[in-house]
């Protein structure tokens, strides 16, 4: 699809969504919809961010999916910890063996591809509340999917589910979409006077 | 106390826990201990990503203390879920009905003096490995609670406990205290153009 025939479309899609947006205000006579979070900048709580909303809305008894798109990068406690719960949380952690600018860059798009397969399905499902997509702005600025596409998607989603996307280097077409953007700046950080990661806190 | 018996008592503190970790150290022939992070800013991450960090913990079995020091400002999501393992999270909810500036300051004291004790508690045991304290940079920048008291405590808890320190305005003495300081701030929000507060992502 060449650029513009992609912002047609995404257009269309956005204008679909603030139809039904509409349409549904005034049957609810409220304004409650689902928003696009995104967290960016160079700190540590991008994703333990995301995680303690998983947290929250689990506790409000919403269902939640999540997908890490960069295994290893999120904390493997997160994972344990949430994988406790198989009937709230659908849990997917993608992205494994990603050969970044290095190696193969093909298998790495393939890859990226399945990973946003498995998020659409979760983006299709009005029974989920909230979509965790955790590092997503990695893949994205490694133009491992292609923006149009993935916001298409995201904006195709149920009216009232949240969407939760993190990673350093957030594109402008993300940080556009959003109705939220939040900046984790690192002012201050223990490694740089030596102390190692911590289990627990760092991973 | 005045501020420089204080400032004095504080130095001392550090200077032992210092002391201690260099011998631990030594034991350990690794560099690993709890860490002081704090949380500040104008955004909407900073309790969320402390209940991340939560989540994390427990996914590794390390037993957690929260003090929320300004009830309701945090989410009652976060909560009602993490008070599901009382085995595992020990959850106080403090600091109900703060009068702050307007009425009766010494009430406040009062009770943040209460929240702080039971802080204190989480502080002293070392069967938990992460303590949060949400709010507490209000608390401290109200002048309900004082900094230098409430820095020694934190720095005479067992060595490999980490402490998550949440709040806007957090006082100089704290981020100097800090290991780790993270800025989270609102780069843009849904709420400015006329969107309610959400259950499941903002309290």
């Amino acid at each position: 699809m060449n650029e513009s025939a992609a912002r047609d479309e995404r257009h269309k899609a956005r204008m679909q969504r603030k139809k039904a947006l509409i349409d549904e205000k005034i049957a609810q006579a409220q304004n409650e919809y689902g928003l696009l979070l995104v967290h960016s900048g160079n700190g540590k709580g991008k994703s333990s961010s995301a995680f303690g909303m998983v947290a929250r809305a689990l506790g409000h008894g919403i269902k939640v999916g999540v997908v890490q798109f960069i295994k290893g990068a999120a904390s493997t406690g997160e994972e344990s910890f949430f994988r406790r719960f198989p009937e709230e949380v659908s849990y997917h952690v993608m992205g494994e063996g990603f050969t970044w600018e290095t190696q193969d860059r093909q298998r790495d798009i393939d890859k990226a591809g399945a990973a946003w397969a498995v998020a659409r399905q979760l983006l299709n499902d009005p029974q989920i509340g909230l979509v965790v997509l955790d590092e997503l702005n990695i893949a994205l600025k490694h133009g491992y999917l292609e923006l149009d596409a993935v916001l298409a998607d995201i904006e195709a989603r149920p009216l009232l589910q949240h969407v939760v996307v993190t990673g350093r280097g957030a594109l402008p077409g993300m940080l556009e979409a959003a109705d939220t953007v939040t900046e984790m700046n690192l002012v201050k950080h223990a490694f740089k006077a030596g102390v190692k990661a911590q289990k627990g806190i760092e991973f």
